[in-house]
């Protein structure tokens, strides 16, 4: 029974997968505690749902169940809509249009803010209607609180993270138990950490929409995600990860963003390689993990579940109580504030990197001196070589790393080292990242 | 030149120690992210000084100086009063006329909230005038917002926590060179983490005033300071850290907090073993960190600069920002929400750990069965025992940790021990923390 002393917000919900559900699970199971922390009754009110006769282990009474998500929009009792539906085409319209009804938005959807921030917080600016994300990144981790409001009167230097629990999973079982990245993955998929169809995972993709959500918010413009450098996970091999150990590192999914001395912001995703005696490098499993460093707090550290039903729902309810005072109160701002003292990505070719590269190799005499010929050609120095006695799948393997270099300058290497007549395959190459900015 | 167009907050600043001076010095370095970030212009028009012909690294204009603290109340302009004067008496005034002359307060004054927040915090209430104190407790991490805004849908499980910078430089100085505390806290005064009198800190009180503040907020009634355990670091000798190593095992200062199945709440602060391989055994140095579970989020950890003037003025200004924010739209709440969920301390002596002992012994026959036979008498099953062949000054020692057992019969036990006529000095025991719950 709602208590007619507090306050009420009507929560219209769109999406009942995984994260819908447990935010309603979870609103209900904490209800008391909602209630006197935030002096407000929040009561779901519809729940868009694809099939209403889908049989669920959470079961909401079938009246709130509904298949149009225009019914939240058109209920004027309606303050708040959940965007928890996916995708970027329906649910750029159902925000579009909450925005215009000004019903305040509280989403999960990074792709979606990822891809069409940039209009849809123009909208939330000029309608006055704010739209909170607290789940898009990091799931119960709470980083975009923090960057926003916590570090309000930082100027962000750097960011460290790991942003997808899919792919440190993989990564930490393939240097664990030195699996391939098949069974890692399917491990993964029967755990349920892993989607039948694992491309925007696997790819990079998703954790770098993140970067980019964190980064323009850090830095005061809406980045775009052809300014973003990914690399996706799907072409290691446990042999990495054995050379990675040999040179005192692992590997993991890392999202690097950074500023240099001319305010150039630069966005990137790879699997990368980090000392093991690094923090980040025992963030295993579905965690993640997200290193701030700030020009006044210095490094900070945030970890948690990245994902999941539970964790992913608290963010959502912290987001509702944050609406639930931005109704009564008015709202602290829109959810992005931008503002003209950065202003531009960093040209993907200019951004620096040090370098591990895996070079299949035929077993033949001057083959070390040909590859180390064109690194030396394009003033690309190197700093260590490994190369194993053993063969890998028939091929002999020549490791380097280099020292910091242009990245444009190293994928010409890769390039011109992959048109060598002694080498058996292609390279990989990942970053080497030292923690030291 | 303040900006016309933005809102301007007109801040009175009461202390101009470390962190007064360091939030002046950053409140002006990063003057023009903090306008575009939150709107608003944020000036100081008063700084309260004990002497304004001191010379200061950092040098305000002389105008703004005073030596009256009511010089802020009086100036009907000042719309913030911020208190970083310590001590519980002239700041307990300052924040209660703050209070009824409708002035918000920003502290980081964890003493005073400890000691008299729940009188503070009534009239907050009444006033409808809210307190800040982000950095009260963790220096710059910002986990006051985190257990207020971002966990607000949890109900909090438990707190394992690292809260006093002075004491964790100091017991890792211990562990990894083996100094005795006399040198540690010697070299940590040398390096300004430890105040020339440093009683506060390395009685365990600080860390206490921060878990309490910290336990009072997860659970909706203000505790009281005798209902919290507090034990300090002077008596860790360096052998400890060798048999807690011995073990498996690191020594911190680490307070907890967590609720029973009665909604009893517990508050301790005390030097304990913790598993090496746990995260939080590898903070070092001035680092804080407090680890959260949370009954949806799971478990999360924060990471950050514990102390020092720009981590700290990190948390001033953001409460700042939200303060400006209040101001203009109305606050969020009056800075602690109290309920009856919880509302009790669980007794100190009812309040269960498993423990490490070590008793200096004669070297006799039947030490050892008499000192196991004062523990079987009282129920206290041992978990393991080392019996090293030195001698420590002079002393051989008997090293034994138990199963988990009430506290008030350990206490007990310890009583009893220390009178037999076989033991050569004071038992030294300290929780051992498995971090299972």
């Amino acid at each position: 029974m709602p208590d007619p002393s507090k306050r009420t917000i009507c929560i219209g919900l769109a999406g009942f997968g995984n994260v819908g559900a447990g935010v309603y699970a979870n609103l209900e199971k904490n209800a008391d505690l909602l209630r006197e922390r935030t002096g407000t009754e929040m009561v779901v009110k519809h729940i868009v749902v694809r099939d209403p006769a889908k049989p669920r282990a959470i079961e909401p009474p079938a009246g709130l169940l509904t298949t149009r998500w225009r019914d939240l929009i058109e209920d004027g009792a309606v303050n708040i809509i959940v965007e928890l539906i996916g995708g970027t085409t329906e649910a750029f319209e159902l925000v579009k249009e909450s925005l215009l009804a000004g019903k305040i938005v509280v989403t999960g959807n990074k792709a979606l803010l990822a891809e069409r921030g940039r209009e849809l917080f123009a909208l939330a600016g000029k309608t006055g209607v704010p739209i909170y994300f607290e789940a898009a990144v990091a799931g119960g981790i709470p980083i975009i609180k923090t960057v926003q409001e916590a570090f309000v009167g930082n100027r962000i230097e750097s960011m460290h993270a790991i942003l997808n629990g899919t792919c440190n999973y993989i990564l930490t079982r393939m240097s664990q138990a030195g699996i391939s990245y098949e069974e890692a993955l399917r491990e993964a998929q029967e755990l349920g950490y892993a989607e039948a169809d694992p491309e925007l995972d696997v790819s990079g993709w998703d954790a770098a929409h993140k970067a980019l959500i964190l980064a323009s918010l850090s830095y005061g413009f809406w980045i775009r995600t052809e300014d973003v450098y990914v690399e996706g996970v799907s072409e290691l091999e446990p042999m990495d990860f054995q050379f990675a150990a040999l040179l005192g590192h692992t590997i993991k999914l890392l999202s690097v963003i950074r500023v240099d001395g001319k305010k150039q912001v630069e966005v990137r995703t790879e699997p990368s390689l980090l000392p093991k005696s690094h923090v980040l490098a025992s963030v295993n499993g579905v965690y993640n993990a997200v290193l701030v460093r700030g020009d006044i707090v210095g490094e900070t550290l945030f970890y948690g579940r990245g994902a999941g039903q539970n964790p992913t729902s608290s963010s959502v309810i912290s987001d509702l109580a944050d609406a639930a005072v931005a109704l009564a109160n008015g709202a602290r701002h829109t959810g992005f504030v931008p503002h003209g003292l950065y202003g531009k990505s960093k040209p993907l070719e200019e951004t620096t990197a040090a370098y591990y590269i895996r070079i299949p190799v035929r077993d033949e005499a001057g083959v070390l001196s040909q590859v180390t010929g064109v690194l030396g050609k394009l003033g690309i120095s190197i700093r260590s070589a490994v190369q194993p006695d053993e063969s890998f799948a028939g091929a002999s393997m020549l490791v380097f790393t280099t020292h910091e270099v242009a990245s444009g300058r190293m994928w010409e290497a890769v390039e011109a080292i992959s048109g060598l007549d002694c080498v058996a395959g292609r390279p990989v190459w990942l970053r080497v990242e030292s923690m030291n900015d």
